[in-house]
């Protein structure tokens, strides 16, 4: 095997050029085995192979800077980097990670899990390496998908300026994870089709910045006939006339074709965008097929393609994908707008039977809020479902453009709380702080899948913002006892006890039915409430509890800074002081990769910790101390 | 006077056009001896005139959709929708805001204030438009400038797919508030230099969609020399690759010529840009030599162009101007970014005297903080200041690029807390909540100068991520006496008493001053604390504080939820249960434009209103009815 002699980073300069085609295969067979046993990120990896080894073959390591964006499409390059005997251990607790992470080795230029900001990193880098009189090289491999991303295009707008190397691999494969839409992408596909180009190197001078006074003869020429306008396609011409040197497109497959030109580019003084065309899933047919559910995918077979694990029961997201189905039957006015993901966030189906009321955006989530402000504007409602940790990027479009003007869109944010393998880019523990904190915003959690589609029928009857956040993973459907009508900032009380008060958010409520039965055991009667809406909080609520409770906790899986306890704190410190809140929360840090309920033993949010922390509270009360 | 005409919408369509220069100059005259009165944007509304008279000729209100971009170039609109009269009271409390308001007016579509989404509201409005069968004009005006935002390239990305009608103008004065960075800034110069088309009409077919094959002899052609490359220049060429017609460019101040565009345009199944070219301030002369002056200005004279309001001392923003070219004289790898804002931000000094450490990267948020964390990761030290208000653009790139990665970007927050006349877009409301969230992020607040100045040297020796917040306006320069050395985390106590302890952050140090001396008065001694550290939380103090203390009282100039005070209150609820906290701050709502002072005092926020609470709650101890 080749790839035996690749131990540590830069071993590949030691590979005869003329192996390199069996080390692209051997690397491949390797993702595909060990990808079918961890799970994983599969159809992106499989089609850069190739386009990682020729950057790997031209570039030097640790010195010169590789930042991918998102990262999901950097195992060849941790493979390449002395971490294969690690992918046994990928994504699960303390083993590799699926992104870059700079922990885990000085080949790892940037921590990366979001998209479109490599771009941006790496001219920092770029700038930072001309200021301190350093010369490596720095390389930005963006995909046509991230360029649908609106920091992409302020990072090129400003790499134009550039008159030193800055090299920006744009890896074109037609997708996000699924088909990518908007006009860049027409364009791109537009590079493609002009075939006669493949392959060519089309090194222009910068149209832009040089550009001679245009002749009158040119003039008529151009008035004369509009078709002549189509004769002058030419690739790459839209980054030209931005100031950037444009090279390619070349086969992403072909590494000696990718060599030269990646030669060439470290030649340029000034940025490069050099445009790679990649298949995803290549030389794995499963993959080939269908790259949108080889993107992250689960453990698999590999003759059949077939995921190995059977789910068991749905998903919130497949709840939710059900349930805002069936609204928009009835809800003429209903539209749905995804960033890119109508299979990660459930609306795939929606855009099958509503085609005309479906928006996919890009990964442009900015826009996506903001379009939806106008959307609620022009009449209809608006559902925007983006993960918790992507609506992150739209936190002043849902302040100035939605809260302010107070309008009637809903948030289906998914992927809130912890979600496992996805690491510390991915976990969704910030999305009741940046909600709660806009004037108007209504903020919700279920408990469980029955809950989840009265709260979406809910919103879309409400005024105003309205987000729903719910938790990656199987959807709850135990407590189907409980049912009560959802109502405007109204909790849902489970059991009525006294002195200890549990008030449970979401995804904690499954959690709490636990601690509740197990203080039961140690003789306390505690309150069960199932909180329902952080916000507006239900101060109704906690005025009653205050009556008979000297406790009261409040669960949730997200940080403490701003969260629904802190809240909870606020509001008791200033009208009821003399009850006593604990707030359990996801403490103050980044939570990485691992299982989520070996995750929540670790933060202190399992049923055990809960109850323990009450326990030991609750027992000075009994002590008498502050009764 | 013609404009006497003008009493309410669409009285426009009454005048004839002959009479529109003159209309044109008559607003122009009103436009300058009003804001020479009561201060407002000047420049941008001067440079849009005959743009507005010519949208207004070709549109109906309100039926048609007019998005302003920022908006506050709307005053000539503002005019013609019948709001002329109340121009004496802009941006006064009560009075007529600075903005577009749909609470002003139906003529007003979409509240605006921060930048580059009015491409993505009016797409917003074109679909809901199509989706009820309706049949209104949507125009989105947005500048050269705020083209710059990745939000403005996400929606023309969107609306290039567009079958039916959608009219976006380019507004293009060069300008962003200051001169204009980039790329496409370059590429829009181009345009401009161009001469030879200024107002033909050039009404491209979609060269994208419909691309053909290109034959061997173009390419031939192409390849054979590359200067013929640059004879392929074609105005807009790069918007017609994304699949946006193109029409113009067309001269700004030339009504005739706009209006045939604007009916052009309104007849095109598709999105058009409308590239129109203004002048900053045309009209009047001060403006237009000093736009970014005249962009936003306080009373004026108009013979003189020079403010009638002296300059008492110094502001924050000067104070930080100042330090921060102090700091980077001793430290070489010190670097400073702006979006867009050299002179509000204060930058403008440092970019003269190190203009190779400066970085201008128009208005793009995202970039900024992204690039920053490149920066850092390169080995310089990033100092990022933006306003409190847009900083909220940047949430995730804070948190996911720079705090997850624990890099050493410094935030110089702006315009924190109120603002006053710009209102409730501008408000910096909120920056306590979001960056408190963000794990491992230092926030820091300044009682005076001399603190910011402290802070700043303390930040750019420090490791991570440290934002340091100060308000708009005159810096503070009471409490010279007090100049405890800054360290992490540590508060400085001003006063030392008992049982009741005020805690006072950045601004309200100055407010709480006089709370501490009304206290005094009615016998309370209380402790005097200047917070300077929200996170990490000193805890150590609130633990003194809890041995001779009944009642902590927090005073802060940010939203409740998130804000200092609930962090307090959860750690004193887990802590000290037996210790009140009273969290004051801003309620939970949008804060419109007015006087700081009496914003304050309508919020709750006045030393007044803080002493008698904290009276109140303190009286009921002295009763003993917690001591």
């Amino acid at each position: 095997m080749i790839l035996d002699k690749i131990k540590k980073p830069n071993d590949i300069h030691k590979i005869p050029l003329a192996e390199f085609p069996q080390l692209a295969e051997e690397i491949r067979s390797f993702l595909i085995e060990s990808v079918s046993r961890t799970g994983g990120h599969l159809a992106s990896n499989l089609g850069v192979v190739e386009l990682t080894l020729a950057l790997h073959n031209v570039l030097d390591f640790p010195d010169d800077k590789l930042i991918w964006d998102v990262g999901h499409q950097a195992y060849t390059h941790k493979i390449l980097t002395g971490r294969k005997g690690e992918f046994e251990t990928l994504r699960k607790e303390g083993g590799l990670s699926g992104f870059p992470k700079r922990g885990e080795s000085n080949c790892d230029s940037f921590d990366a899990g979001h998209s479109s900001d490599s771009i941006s990193a790496g001219l920092g880098y770029v700038h930072a390496r001309d200021l301190l009189g350093e010369n490596y090289h720095v390389v930005s491999v963006i995909g046509d998908g991230a360029l649908t991303g609106g920091m992409a295009y302020e990072a090129l707008n400003n790499a134009a300026e550039l008159d030193t190397n800055f090299i920006i691999v744009l890896n074109d494969n037609n997708m996000s994870i699924s088909p990518n839409v908007g006009g860049m992408s027409n364009y791109l596909s537009a590079i493609r089709t002009a075939e006669a180009y493949t392959g060519m190197k089309m090194s222009l001078n910068k149209a832009v910045k040089k550009i001679p006074r245009v002749g009158t003869a040119m003039v008529d020429a151009v008035r004369r006939t509009k078709s002549s306008i189509k004769q002058l396609f030419i690739p790459g011409m839209l980054f030209e006339n931005m100031g950037l040197t444009y090279l390619g497109p070349v086969d992403g497959h072909n590494m000696r074709q990718m060599m030269r030109l990646f030669n060439e580019a470290k030649r340029v003084k000034g940025p490069v965008v050099v445009h790679v065309l990649t298949e995803k899933g290549r030389g794995y047919e499963p993959a080939r097929q269908n790259p949108d559910m080889f993107h992250g995918i689960g453990p698999f077979d590999i003759k059949t393609g077939k995921p190995t694990q059977k789910k068991v029961c749905p998903g919130y997201t497949d709840v939710f994908a059900d349930a805002l189905c069936q609204v928009a039957a009835e809800e003429e006015k209903l539209v749905a707008i995804t960033a890119a993901m109508p299979d990660g966030t459930g609306l795939k189906k929606f855009s099958q039977r509503f085609p005309d009321r479906f928006f996919d955006v890009g990964i442009a989530e900015e826009h996506a809020v903001s379009f939806a402000a106008g959307l609620a504007l022009g009449g209809v409602v608006p559902v925007v479902a983006i993960y918790s940790s992507f609506l992150q990027r739209a936190v002043d479009q849902m302040l100035h453009d939605v809260c302010m003007q107070k309008l009637h869109v809903i948030f289906a944010v998914d992927r809130a709380g912890l979600v496992g393998a996805d690491g510390e880019t991915h976990q969704g523990n910030f999305d009741i702080s940046y909600l709660s904190m806009m004037p108007g915003m209504t903020v919700m959690a279920p408990k469980n899948d029955w809950e989840l589609k009265e709260m979406l029928r809910f919103a879309v009857k409400a005024d105003g913002p309205v987000a729903i956040r719910y938790p990656r993973g199987n959807a709850y459907q135990g407590l189907q006892e409980y049912q009560t009508a959802v109502e405007m900032g109204k909790s849902e009380v489970l059991h009525s006890g006294c002195k200890v008060a549990v008030l449970a958010l979401g995804s904690m409520v499954e959690i709490c039915a636990e601690v509740c039965s197990e203080l039961q055991k140690e003789g306390i009667d505690s309150t069960f409430v199932n909180v329902r809406f952080v916000k507006p909080l239900d101060t109704a609520l906690l005025d009653q509890l205050a009556r008979n409770h000297s406790l009261v906790v409040t669960v949730e899986e997200n940080v403490q800074n701003g969260g629904f306890g802190q809240q909870v704190c606020g509001y008791m410190e200033e009208h009821h002081p003399g009850i006593q809140v604990l707030p359990v929360a996801i403490p103050d840090r980044f939570v990485p990769h691992g299982g989520v309920d070996s995750l929540r033993v670790q933060l202190g949010l399992s049923a055990n910790a809960i109850a323990e922390k009450i326990k030991k509270i609750s027992g000075n009360y009994s002590e008498g101390i502050r009764e």
